[in-house]
């Protein structure tokens, strides 16, 4: 199976970072590509923009908290906001098997719009493929996107340095959960909801109280364990966690145990982490609690001198656990 | 069945323009998506940008003449090019089926490197996601792509005056035809090849000769008949096209005629028609006939005066046939 892609190819670990590099990064290089940003950055007639495309298949396509069509603008729009950028435009893309419930594409559709009112974007262009019966399960989204970079920012996963304070917006794995048990027809006590959300309001307060946050990231498919040990990686630094800082929800703890899974694996789409020095981390704290969606804001944990382990935790019981690079791992369709 | 997704949704002729009517432009109606030309219009910093996304499904994969990858990059960089733009720079979102050989992915992904160096644009974004076996068939690309408009350009399929002469850059239904016969493992005499190619040196040259050009268009999906009523409806005008004046290679003809579809009705990807007004036609074509991509550039009609057929021929034994609008000649995955 070696010649073949397979589902970790796409679970946002090891085997994507492979794949990236081994194959797309050998033909497509180009210095902007090669800096593997959220997005990419480009300056048109002196203006910074940020650039960005996603695709999105995820299964089932309604789920607590959200649909494919919300998901496919928070996903856009999230990964210019923590590229430093104001989301401005996007496009959609289309690709319907025949056969799909007409009323079904109009809730996503209705979904979008709304979702784009809320983040005030536009989508600007758009396409529509229908494949026959078979050749694609249901309903996938693609999104491209462009923002403008805020003025005096500058944000990039080589930006950690010793020292920083590591914050999250809210509660971790709340979107990796509710679709896992969606999927699988699990019931739980409790809510289990997707975080699903619009995050370029919140980074816009935070870059305005501190333009000199060095690395936002949004904690999507691989989830935080992924982007840390990204951010870990592209800095040269180390990460220190503690367990008893990271905000996990009673019943998102409750159902990964039951399933054996880890909620820092998981997915989120309504969750950043930023990397802030000290002397503005309370500040940025602040201004992210005042915000709906930075409610649970919290500080997990802070950047290291470059440590044999990337990253780790000081867990509950006093020991020290690595958080590794996602690998073999594969939640399909997650997003 | 009226509730569900059908093929023709897809084929770009009057059920895709309901679909966009009825139902995307309802929810995300604004100014900029509104115009529906191939490109979104923007100005970003008083430069002015062209936008525009495309998701492609084509079966099968390789072909005479192309590959999706190829594919890919031509669709995004022709709807760029159409729109006026010198298209700059691309995004490729990857939906690829568990099982897929890494090979192919490798020489698609060749594919497309070559035709962006070809084209002189670059993939700076991208996105890939896997779905498990049977969730899609193969490979499925989706690029956008953003493009500086060149000065003192206005092109838009509202643009066409009465008198303006229409001009196009080779032979016709070639893409279209090539793919029923592979997929249906026909084989005729004569070399059946996708006119798959980058049109963005093409127009480059035809507009630096003539910026007066009115109208521009890829004739993609739905084929030149699709592109005409477009063109025909946002200008209000009529359009009389002469049989004999346009150009079709003689085995794409015959096998047109065996298998009963109409050349004007198949999918190009590497042909354009101009609306040009008609002091300036004549250098235009000369201009377009010295290019390797319009050596067969031909004039094929005019714009008349707004009649009760949008778009009609005077065919070879005298006779007047309406070109209507496509519709319920569906083709599925196309491109």
């Amino acid at each position: 199976m070696k010649n073949k892609i397979s589902l970790i190819h796409g679970d946002g670990g090891k085997a994507t970072n492979n794949l990236i590099n081994n194959l797309f990064l050998k033909y497509f290089n180009n210095t902007v590509l090669n800096e593997l940003n959220d997005s990419a950055l480009l300056n048109i007639n002196n203006k910074k923009i940020a650039y960005t495309t996603d695709s999105f298949v995820i299964s089932p396509i309604f789920f607590n908290g959200g649909d494919i069509g919300k998901l496919s603008i928070c996903g856009t729009v999230n990964d210019l906001a923590v590229s430093g950028a104001k989301p401005m435009y996007l496009s959609s893309s289309f690709i319907i098997e025949e056969g799909f419930s007409i009323e079904n594409l109009e809730i996503i559709v209705k979904s979008m719009a709304e979702t784009c009112k809320k983040a005030n974007v536009q989508i600007v262009a758009g396409d529509t493929k229908v494949v026959p019966k078979g050749g694609a399960d249901g309903i996938f989204i693609n999104t491209s996107g462009i923002g403008f970079i805020y003025d005096n920012v500058n944000i990039k996963a080589s930006n950690a340095e010793i020292g920083d304070i590591i914050i999250v917006n809210g509660t971790l794995g709340d979107h990796g959960i509710e679709i896992m048990c969606e999927r699988n027809n699990l019931k739980f006590y409790g809510n289990l909801s997707s975080d699903c959300a619009p995050l370029n309001f919140l980074v816009g307060e935070m870059l305005d109280i501190c333009p000199y946050i060095h690395v936002i990231r949004d904690a999507t498919r691989g989830g935080l364990a992924a982007v840390l040990n990204e951010i870990a990686e592209a800095s040269n630094i180390s990460i220190e966690l503690e367990e008893n800082f990271i905000p996990i929800k009673e019943e998102v703890n409750d159902a990964c145990e039951i399933l054996g899974v880890d909620p820092l694996y998981l997915a989120n789409e309504g969750k950043l982490c930023c990397f802030v020095p000290e002397k503005y981390a309370y500040a940025v704290l602040c201004k992210m609690k005042q915000h709906p969606l930075g409610i649970n804001a919290s500080i997990i944990g802070k950047v290291v001198a470059e440590d044999s382990a990337k990253v780790y935790m000081n867990t509950f019981i006093g020991g020290k656990k690595i958080i590794d690079m996602p690998s073999g791992y594969a939640l399909p369709r997650i997003c």
